[in-house]
């Protein structure tokens, strides 16, 4: 259900959260987008989808095997091409005239290679997420190359093998749930998924810990945050700061300070 | 789809708009429940309304001829009881301990009669909303006596009939969206609805106005406040302010001035 979530966009327009991520997607110049749905969502996820004529395939998880599973599914989607992934359930809220998506197309387009969007996020954040390990790459601040990737890394690993040189002390690169992966990177993650058992959990962290051993893998960091939706509260952020940076900053700032002017003490 | 929406209530729970709002009726101390959908609806509601054993029992507007029709729907279900009545995209925060619907009904309990929530409104806001007219009942503040009801008033019209002795200047009692009804109130709506065309949308605030002319009909301003899930950012203000009244307020709060304070000047 947390697609087809109602919230209004920067511009004061009331979208659904699945239509928001579209727009993200188009404004990246992307054309051709594959939804990978529980079988029977897709009638819901069309109508939520938005503008007509945009052009959505659905891709079906006929089982519940988890994210890495549910990417391989896109498998003949994205054929021999790179391919942006994003989570249905996170919305980006940048804070450059760039959305998110663009800023990562474009990183991936000029280096002709894997990246991953991160954020430098708190240890105490770690059980959450996918982070990774590696240096500053060439001069360029806020790209790194990566060279390790472990999904939800305890404190201990995480200071082993994650430190990365730069960052504020306690903080790690986790990942942002946006990805632009190479053909290559589909590969090692359909044959991990073909290998496990049918009761095996395949992450796409693991097809990504793969790919830094064997192709160019970037992590950069964007002029933005993700706002994972499922979270707890996590609507209610994703709403407010988009409401922050859209045109309604003012009227939404009003609202709030009245609210809190009228509890009583 | 409002009703749908989710939201985390005050005890930082993630419920439906409609499953939060049937808790509220039950802790009114109400037991069956009529919900008025488009026929199709019952599944997603039934799905949405929370608890298993709820007795909700599911009346099909079959057209869209407004409000005042939808409610006329539940005759048979409401019977000759008198009935809490509420609209499915609005959400109730209580600033006391009681739930607003559990302070209507205490009220119109006492007084044996029909009662309508109100809220001192400022005139700006009266196209938005039923208003009403009357003067203060007995010695409780907060308890008017019904004389007029107009639906949308203009300021002019609002001006001239529905001044109410001790309201700041320029605000009017406008209906909260939540009101005890007599059989006596249904039989007028009902009868109005039977009389008109089908293409004439029948309001409920025309009903109530009848009512004014032939039983008490009382006008209550509760502990709290209204939020219409369906306006521009009625969702955020509603999910703000059961967050700011429930146990998780200082961490929604601390993660908003953390939003405040990320922005760039």
């Amino acid at each position: 259900m947390l697609p087809l979530q109602t919230l209004m966009d920067r511009d004061g327009v009331q979208k659904t959260a699945l239509g928001i991520l579209i727009e993200e997607v188009l404004g990246a110049g992307i054309q051709e987008i594959g939804v990978v749905v529980c079988p029977g969502d897709q009638g819901a996820y069309r109508a939520a989808g938005g503008a007509p004529g945009t052009r959505l395939h659905f891709l079906e998880q006929s089982e519940p095997r988890g994210y890495g599973h549910a990417v391989a599914c896109a498998r003949d989607f994205t054929g021999r091409d790179p391919f942006l992934l994003l989570v249905c359930d996170h919305l980006y809220v940048s804070r450059s005239v760039k959305p998110c998506a663009q800023q990562l197309v474009e990183v991936a387009r000029a280096e002709g290679c894997s990246v991953s969007a991160v954020q430098a996020t708190h240890e105490s954040k770690l059980p959450y997420y996918g982070a990774v390990g590696g240096r500053l790459a060439d001069a360029r601040p806020g790209l790194y190359k990566i060279d390790t990737v472990i999904e939800k890394p305890t404190p201990t690993e995480a200071e082993q093998k994650l430190v990365v040189p730069g960052l504020r002390a306690g903080h790690y690169l986790c990942f942002f749930g946006l990805h632009v992966l190479t053909a290559g990177a589909m590969a090692l993650l359909t044959d991990l998924v073909d290998a496990a058992a049918p009761d095996q959990r395949v992450t796409l962290s693991a097809a990504l810990s793969a790919l830094a051993g064997c192709e160019r893998y970037l992590a950069c960091e964007l002029e933005g945050r993700r706002f994972d939706v499922g979270a707890k509260y996590g609507l209610l952020m994703a709403q407010f700061a988009l409401a922050l940076e859209g045109e309604d900053r003012d009227e939404v700032l009003a609202g709030l300070v009245e609210l809190l002017a009228l509890r009583r003490p």
